[in-house]
């Protein structure tokens, strides 16, 4: 969200959840807390070591107002009839073909994605009672009963689990102090996660039993056989002695067994894609499904603009399944254990302490996406990880302050990484202030700036549009200018920073330690536009990383 | 700003300035940097250690953006023409009366305060060429040639001084290395302050000689005898070796004399008031004038609304000219020392480091507001300091991070003292684990909720009207829930606060030491409306906090 621009009405809507609080059976009957914890065990440079809820409308409006600025809008009330790729190969290798042919019922559109949009739609061959519309590409992100994965006839594999959990929302009125942390409760009554939302209200998931809810003729879960009044009567047994009262009506609720499965395919002939619910189902309360399905779009998004414009060969969204499907597959297997461990009343036992910490753990690096490393292939190049030892190739940019070398001002790393649709080229060079470092890096300007550089091959319409360059020095402040540096290296005042401490010794510093990369080698750090690492190589390897670029992009006619 | 919740907009479209540079001639002619240093010698508390420049149409548009959200506007064409004060005491003393006729040329208005716009203007009289407004009060904010000022025979005190400025603002194409700091330049052809602003401009003064631009008949400054061009030209020479040449065109420009002034009186009879450059004019360099304005108005706005809404005596009023009259001599003191360094060419050279870093400091005091303290008056009470000895009464409240009690949040004082017109009650008590605190905590907060506590007496349409109450406890984290303290503390969760890291260790904790707080003996701090403290007293001094509202606030009738 922070990559986009919207993080911070993100964070002020929201609620933060800072600490988890477990309950256990008392003694004394009803329930007593055990201990407190962090809810994030996040590593020390995260920026927001906490978690955020929000309800799924309110996180939509942030991204339809940010859409509205750019005139861009979402039509609704569109229902497709019928979907259909060629089989003519040369045409699905066309990138300026139109291979998929989708029949709508209403008039006009498909949903939008924000940096292709224009170039999606083209022709409304027909408008009687259906439309046909041809694709270049035709995106499915219509949820868990998605109609694209069904027209398109891809499986999902897995299995429903044996747990059935009813959930609704309060306002609470109540004597019980943890309302405002994540909390895991086993009582003898049953189980229960309470987490709070925005504003002054509170969820409450409690696990229901099959007789609760399930009809014995069909085997299957039966919404009308519970209440809401009776999933709160359970919660309220679950957390006595604490009285829980909802302050007005309760504003939600519903029941659900949890799916745990994944589509076989996400692509079909790389035109036809999926993404979201509609390509993997798992437990709601780790937070993953709409965490997870954004990252399968912002994955695919950049890599269908890129075709779109012309800038990168089709091949490139095959990696968008490689990439994406893997982690669907992490995902639903760490959630069987999650979900599980969750169900046995064991999450907060002493004795425990490892297992939950490292599911605590795993859960925030699957939310965050701080722990997705995506596999090497044509944008994952990882032969000279020894430039870098700790940017892991594949994983998200590590967030760093530095300072910028012009005004001295603190800057996080992950600041100077927008969502953009730009490959970011981090070149760390050594103390310019050493006459010998100062040559190389003159030199590396001077090859970057040449013709048969990356930049400038691949630089369609202008270096800018495609690269934006950083450079990062391990030059004192005091010592240096930001007008010390090559030009190609400091084409903005903002554009060159140094790994030192800010004016004032608050931040700064360590950058280079902290990423693994030697001063005296530096390295070439590229990012790709959805944030993670896509190749690292020592300032000298540069034809590396011109490799790297050729094998997917396209050269830019100059 | 922060505290009306406006700071993220000025930020983000302003420039930040964290450092300053020094050039002094070089004996190679021209001019070299002699050294850098922070440009504000900022606390370790200050949440915002740096400057920030933009120009004063920006600025407005945030108050207007944010006025035309509560339905607020400024009607700019009406001129007045004539102003009459009562004499009649009686009228005069009445909250109720309207004891001021001011004529318009045309129809409607006058500029609307915030908080009490709609109680300001009440009868239209007269509906032909002139119209006849009858005011409650009048706020003349109308600039250092104030007609409300002159209309009322305030005289302005003091002289203009020796030095003559000229200003140019452009985009600047240049080798020169500091654009994004501030800068004092000396160099063999004259003296220039450099100063960043947004985006990429660059703001230069330059001090010019008499003989440019002094009209030798009149002896008065003539704005003709120079250009834009000329005062460039002055520029790039004072800054030679370097380049200096503009983008495009000259964006702005400027010549003045600094005016050393403040009116001798700030308001009539209490109920003409005048505020910002009517009252005071100094040197435009030290970013002072802006600030002062502002503040003044800050002072003002929740007096007059205070006593427009019945809350406080009329007389209330009185501390407004007490506060900031005395500021604005202070300040013009200052600026007299600080024009004349400047000016003499002395100010970045070693030896002078003692008198420079405490022009900085106290020049950051000024613009920043972090060095004003009021006086002792109605509503600067400060018989008990011993109580919190590090939150100097009368001064602005000092930064710290505590964490919320309810969700380990880390959460800065600041945020929680916006200027929403309330009083803010921080109660600090000490360990509640301990029973015998916990037992005076519970204790005290009987007293705070009988009928015959300040906050029941003016807590006029409920206590939360008029006042905030903020517990903050000396108990760690692990030991204690927001549900233990005494309702009167805990009115919602978010509003009892621990003295304690947060989850992660990266905040919080020592507010007790860094504001010199006894956890023993508790202390009660009043936080005025506008930021700053307005008393302290042990907690066992109840009776000391009733007497300071009882001298300025009405009892509410209940």
């Amino acid at each position: 969200m922070q990559s986009y621009g919207l993080a911070r009405r993100l964070i002020d809507e929201s609620a933060e959840i800072h600490r988890a609080a477990f309950y256990i059976p008392s003694l004394k009957g009803g329930i007593e807390r055990l201990r407190r914890m962090p809810a994030i065990t996040a590593p020390t440079t995260a920026r927001y070591p906490f978690t955020c809820t929000l309800h799924q409308g309110a996180i939509e409006a942030i991204f339809h107002d940010d859409m509205k600025t750019e005139g861009l809008g979402i039509d609704r009330p569109t229902i497709p009839v019928s979907i259909e790729v060629s089989e003519d190969q040369a045409e699905l290798e066309d990138p300026h073909a139109y291979p998929v042919k989708v029949r709508f019922s209403l008039m006009v559109c498909v949903t939008c994605l924000k940096q292709a949009a224009t170039q999606v739609v083209v022709q409304h061959l027909d408008r009687n009672d259906t439309e046909v519309i041809r694709a270049k590409f035709v995106l499915g992100s219509d949820g868990a009963h998605s109609w694209v994965r069904k027209a398109m006839n891809i499986e999902m594999e897995g299995d429903m689990s044996d747990f059935i959990w009813g959930v609704v929302d309060i306002n609470p009125d109540t004597d019980y102090p943890d309302t405002r942390n994540l909390a895991v409760i086993h009582s003898p009554e049953g189980s229960a996660l309470l987490i709070p939302r925005e504003g002054d209200l509170l969820r409450l998931y409690v696990q229901l039993a099959d007789a609760d809810v399930i009809d014995p003729q069909t085997g299957r879960l039966d919404k009308a056989r519970t209440s809401p009044q009776k999933v709160l009567e359970m919660a309220k047994r679950i957390l006595r002695p604490y009285r829980m009262e909802p302050i007005g009506e309760i504003r939600w609720w519903t029941t659900y067994i949890v799916g745990q499965r994944v589509a076989n395919q996400y692509s079909v002939k790389d035109r036809v894609f999926i993404a979201g619910d509609a390509c993997h189902t798992h437990s709601p309360k780790a937070g993953q499904g709409m965490n997870a399905s954004m990252a399968d779009t912002h994955n695919l998004a950049w890599k269908l603009a890129y075709v779109l414009r012309g800038w990168a060969d089709i091949s490139l969204l095959k990696t968008y399944e490689f990439e994406r499907r893997k982690f669907a597959v992490d995902l639903i297997n760490f959630d069987r254990q999650w979900a599980a461990l969750f169900s046995s009343g064991k999450a907060g036992l002493k004795g425990n302490d490892d297992t939950l910490h490292d599911m605590f753990r795993r859960n925030g690096q699957f939310t965050s996406g701080i722990g997705v490393r995506y596999d090497p292939s044509a944008i994952v190049h990882n032969a000279y990880q020894a430039a870098a030892t700790n940017l892991i190739i594949g994983e998200r940019m590590v967030p760093h302050v530095f300072i910028c070398a012009s005004d001295a001002r603190p800057v996080n790393i992950h600041d100077m990484l927008p969502a953009d649709t730009r490959f970011k080229v981090l070149v760390f060079v050594g103390d310019i202030t050493d006459e010998e470092v100062a040559a190389r890096v003159h030199s590396l300007g001077e090859k970057l700036s040449a013709p048969d550089s990356f930049l400038c091959r691949f630089g369609h319409g202008g270096i800018s549009a495609v690269f934006d360059v950083i450079c990062i020095s391990a030059s004192n402040k005091q010592n240096v200018d930001w007008t010390d540096f090559p030009r190609v290296l400091n084409h903005h005042w903002s554009k060159v920073l140094l790994d030192d401490e800010d004016m004032h010794g608050r931040s700064g510093g360590g950058g280079f330690a902290a990423y693994g990369v030697d001063p005296r080698l530096g390295a070439i750090v590229i990012v790709r536009p959805d944030g993670h690492v896509g190749m690292v190589a020592p300032c000298d390897c540069l034809e590396a990383v011109n490799k790297y670029f050729s094998a997917f992009m396209t050269t830019a006619v100059s």
